[in-house]
């Protein structure tokens, strides 16, 4: 699958160079049209449930100088990916930025990081192929996952068969940078339970959650990076899993549920690659801390904010969403995921999962 | 081991909790003893190059109500810790904090979180245990090894044996919470290379250079957690290899060397459990910078702060560090790891490192 993947992206790479040809030949300006990427022509997709982009696009075009330069700069990143590609390597966005340093064109260079990223942006979204395709790593990896799945990982050190219990450590089984390596061989889960903090994630596979419940227990580490969010739509996808998704009880904590569900407005070229729509929220709910008296912090002005926020934005306009949010901004308060100790520490998986996962359905 | 360790923590706490009785039946007043935590107590010792405190104590004793309330919860956490090894289970400070609320008597509840971290400090002083062997969980844990050695992890599902460049995928094995659970079986590496950001932590792994130079590519992950400490000092200490430590080359890279190298003021009391003070610097170095004419930003207000705090900080008074700082702050520059891209993506490990490695002794 990987090397599919590989061929494909070189081509649609060449393809793109190989249009600038053709407008050479056509007597056109070499130019090329990107989706306009900002918050006017991006919409949310009621049918996918996701954010796509609308249909308003600029061209960078080599009739100025400034947008010569930018053809040119994409020409060298689109030759350097290619050679890339061909040689099975990869490399990080700050890399590119960098190796542009060595390009023997001083006009191909980039001038800062924000601008090589925004080509490789710009190259994903007109290729439709993704970064991770390029091999383009990012710079931080993806997280954990602790449950009954056995795997094959393609490393370039050759293939390696693990067991997502049984084969590694209490850390569980790290994720790697691209996640389309990875063949599922089998798995007796019955579902995936991605957690936000790292507390959780371990007082989870201490009490033998995973074990218990046949659960995926996948580690978001906060805002969770491009590779969790691709293996848990896989998973999802592939093997028919529902997802459910454990935050903290706080405006931050749904915007990372949404990120898991729906994707971002930054990403939205990607909702399709990385959103899994019928992820669904477990909690912290503002009903848990009334129906459980939680320990609580008050809201912040920022909490409040944010909570408004989210009631006008489009991924929370449910019946759900808008009672729960309404209810924190009257109770005014916020938990954490871990305050559920305040019931004794098996509480959460001898009582609060369980009956949540019951009402949902799940279990 | 671990089992051993959980006996004598245990026994420790009882300790001292016993010497409250003893106290009472001496007809003295309950007190405990702590060294004093403020930067006037804390001396860089010369001998074994790592912070430790003074001799100045101050007294925590029941002759006022707050006093008497400080002793009050230790004795609820000495209770509940020694339960908690008694029961070979564990908990995250945060957890310990919101389990107090559960607690019968409300005068020993904790009141914010900053009480029940500085009151597991003042136990981990006191006993001499440090909190993993009070099965006190970090919020997040360790970063990741990739190299090779074969450990055995004794984890609350049995052993697990894993070798950590062929049992393991392209992510590489997790550190867990507590490495003190792992015993080393063999390790075919020469040295450790511990690496500061996730991005050239790849490009190592990438290029094999674990494999060819016989290394073990530990990942701090920025500041490095206790458990990613922990396992160095311990790899440096039982296999003697040594360690060196690859960071960007500004000001707060130089201060993640010193937390490898010397630990920290924070946690003196723990600098022989986790600092290894052998520990060498291979880079980037000042002299880099201006040597391979690498793409640098400029330095900030704060930077150069930083800068001259260090030239007065203990740890980094040698020959060496003065004159790399004042170069530094004599050019006004900085640059990051992954600048060495700008030399093309094998760069570093087929010239920058070997030669540094070289210089050092090290290979």
């Amino acid at each position: 699958m990987s090397a599919d993947n590989e061929q494909d992206a070189r081509e649609q790479l060449i393809d793109l160079a190989a249009q600038f040809y053709d407008q050479f030949e056509l007597g056109e300006i070499p130019h090329m049209s990107v989706p306009t990427r900002t918050k006017n022509n991006i919409e949310y997709d009621e049918e996918s449930n996701v954010w796509v982009y609308g249909d308003r696009e600029s061209t960078r075009s080599a009739n100025s100088v400034r947008g010569a330069r930018k053809l040119l700069k994409a020409v060298y990143t689109i030759d350097f990916l290619a050679d890339q590609l061909d040689e099975d390597r990869s490399s990080t966005l700050r890399e590119l930025y960098y190796l542009s340093e060595s390009w023997d064109n001083e006009e191909a260079q980039f001038t800062s990081q924000d601008e090589s990223n925004s080509l490789i942006e710009d190259l994903e979204i007109v290729s439709g192929v993704t970064r991770e395709d390029f091999h383009m790593r990012p710079e931080e990896s993806g997280a954990t996952i602790m449950g009954p799945l056995y795997l094959r990982e393609q490393t370039r050190r050759g293939e390696r068969e693990i067991h997502c219990q049984e084969d590694v450590g209490e850390g569980g089984y790290q994720i790697p940078n691209n996640p389309d390596t990875i063949d599922f061989l089998d798995c007796d889960a019955d579902f995936i339970l991605a957690v936000e903090t790292g507390g959780m994630r371990d007082r989870l596979v201490e009490n033998g959650f995973d074990e218990e419940y046949n659960a995926l227990v996948v580690h978001l580490k906060g805002q969770p990076a491009r590779a969790t969010r691709r293996i848990t739509k896989r998973l999802h996808d592939e093997l028919d899993l529902p997802v459910t998704v454990f935050t903290d009880g706080d405006p931050w904590s749904y915007r990372i549920y949404g990120s898991v569900a729906y994707g971002s407005i930054k990403s939205a070229h990607l909702s399709e690659y990385l959103a899994t729509p019928e992820a669904q929220f477990i909690g912290i709910q503002p009903a848990d801390i009334v129906e459980y008296e939680l320990p609580t912090d008050p809201l912040s002005d920022s909490d409040k904010n944010a909570l408004e926020s989210e009631l006008s934005d489009p991924r929370f306009q449910t019946d759900y969403w808008e009672e729960q949010i309404e209810l924190q901004l009257e109770i005014e308060k916020k938990s954490e995921q871990q305050s559920l100790a305040s019931r004794g520490l098996d509480f959460v998986t001898d009582t609060y999962l369980p009956e949540r996962l019951d009402e949902m359905g799940v279990i």
